[in-house]
């Protein structure tokens, strides 16, 4: 018997450049860029955008903030690095330094640009189509001054509800897109679709796609897609294995009383770690037992650095054997179901925890 | 106009000292020892550490994972650095090199230390008297060889319900330590109470006293405590300001219908930063207005990187203004139960973003 106390995070970088190849190969002549903001949802910009870049060609990258394409200039040279939030007085130094391309959000944004602008850097400008999220509305493109028109090098806007292929929104945000494009940038590269985009139909393609969260392996569109590869597997060493009698409590403000006897596992991970509170009594973990996969419940609340399971009915566990939180088969989405969530949510979070011990697959 | 894009945490570590002296005020002769496992609950364990180490004099330290030790061993050269999930083959090295010492919680975990044992160290040892969780049960503690019973440096245990004064859960788990440690160890120093647990009594504070929760801020106890002081401001800058005309969506899934004319604040924070996107329709933020401190209503769905908030009321907000998450009058509490968990949760999410300015008060 050996002893573990941490958790573990495998990343698998080989699955997320062949996501990566296969959203592209259904893009035709569009340029794929690979979303790595949020330091890639997570699991590590660093890792993911070097991969990307040496491994599957990939020459942009879109991240939120200037701090963020600071830190992955050095492992993608050469390529284009696009902030979506945009410039401000707090990000213009990384800005001129690691030569970052500012997505304008706002006229006030536009001149505050023009005030600082970097010499060589032809920016992004953002148009708002039905989000009502950031990006320039009508008004204010008119605003613009008529020869700024074309100092821009891409234009981009956002769909709301790209993962419901049916949703009426998706059409009427291309139309407007189409509409808005025609009168103001009839010449400027335009870029709509994030990876759900990909599914709508090559009219949202135009020449650059976003690749975000089906690249990291989140099935948004509901249905299984079989070619888009699980990349995260999260698992944590069981501390110790103990007998609960009939009428005892489990966990913080005894939410949980033993119906009758159990065999318990703490297990070294919890919300202090990335999973969520709100599994308490409520969320389940796996576990490779001498009679194959088994599904055990946590009981009580999540603690900070533990939670609680519930494995009277498994067989031959001990101490150090490790209780599985997400992999192939319990991936992102359905664990991110079990917690009314969404898997990027899910990953974001997880993928912070400084006490994971963290593998990278390549 | 000034354009900010980063969103902002500060951490006030006077108050976290003042914190700490205030509590340690009320142990009588029992040391206080300084809980900063978690990266000290996300808001910074080095910094942490030193402040206290330096300012109040604190030289017993927890933290749950051998790693985290290692990190704050530099600041707090000689102080006592317990490690509540105890140790492993995946931590022993950091144990030697950083002389930490592990809380033993299983029969396994302490034959794995007779092994692996650090000269000059003396392991603590938790036992269980009704949390269930981690530590020893009676029939363990049977089996451990009479004569190491007084090698443990610390005999601990932890509370279920320290935060509700009249639980009779209190009670109870302060009998069986006091049981098991009579039959056990009866001349090693023990540490039953963490923050609550000083409120329930001097009975329960021994010989050290875990101060967590409280010292950062976090009144678990209901009541309003006016000496424990607030340590964490949260603010993020407006991006943008738009109209949104009657009818129209706002966010992805288009959950929120704008019943009116409204006028909305894209401001700079979101799940991606930890802000729990359970908020979606249903948190609120606060403005610093030309008429006073405002609150406004988050609409739809919280993105990664931003919010969006209804400020239709608000008068004479613009670009740069910053949007108030959590301060002293919408503090960790009042912010944690608006989105139906506790304060350790969400500093714990917050603290580990990467992107915020992170500006520390001392």
């Amino acid at each position: 018997m050996t002893i573990f106390t941490r958790p573990i995070i495998e990343i698998n970088l080989n699955n997320i450049v062949k996501n990566y190849n296969y959203l592209n190969s259904l893009v035709g002549n569009a340029e794929s860029a690979a979303v790595v903001k949020d330091d890639a949802y997570g699991i590590g910009a660093k890792e993911v955008a070097k991969i990307l870049y040496d491994k599957a060609g990939c020459r942009t990258f879109f991240v939120a903030h200037g701090i963020e394409g600071e830190r992955i200039r050095p492992l993608v040279p050469d390529a284009k690095i696009y902030v979506l939030q945009g410039v401000g007085e707090d990000s213009i130094d990384g800005f001129k330094s690691a030569k970052l391309i500012p997505v304008i959000n706002s006229l006030q944004m536009y001149q505050f640009w023009n005030r600082n602008k970097v010499e060589g850097i032809e920016p992004a400008i953002q148009i708002e189509t039905g989000l009502n999220r950031l990006g320039f509305r009508e008004e204010d493109l008119k605003q613009l001054p008529k020869d700024d028109l074309n100092n821009f090098s891409l234009v981009l806007s956002h769909l709301a509800c790209a993962d419901n292929q049916v949703s009426f929104m998706n059409k009427q945000q291309l139309q407007e897109f189409n509409r808005l494009r025609d009168m103001f940038f009839p010449n400027t590269p335009c870029s709509l679709a994030a990876s759900d985009g990909i599914f709508l139909g090559h009219e949202f393609s135009f020449n650059i796609v976003r690749l975000g969260a089906a690249m990291y392996g989140i099935k948004t569109t509901k249905e299984n897609n079989p070619s888009i590869l699980n990349t995260i597997k999260i698992s944590a060493p069981i501390l110790e294995i103990a007998e609960m009698t009939e009428g005892q409590y489990a966990g913080y403000d005894i939410t949980y009383k033993a119906p009758s006897n159990r065999k318990i596992a703490i297990v070294s991970i919890g919300y202090g770690d990335g999973l969520p509170r709100s599994l308490s009594n409520h969320g389940k973990v796996f576990f490779e037992t001498s009679n194959g996969r088994k599904e055990a419940n946590i009981i009580g609340r999540v603690s900070m650095d533990n939670i609680i399971c519930d494995i009277t009915e498994l067989e031959g566990l001990k101490l150090g054997d490790t209780a599985i939180i997400i992999d192939d088969q319990h991936n992102l989405d359905s664990f991110a179901s079990d917690c009314s969530t969404i898997g990027y949510e899910i990953i974001s979070r997880f993928g912070k925890n400084q006490r994971f011990i963290r593998k990278y697959i390549k």
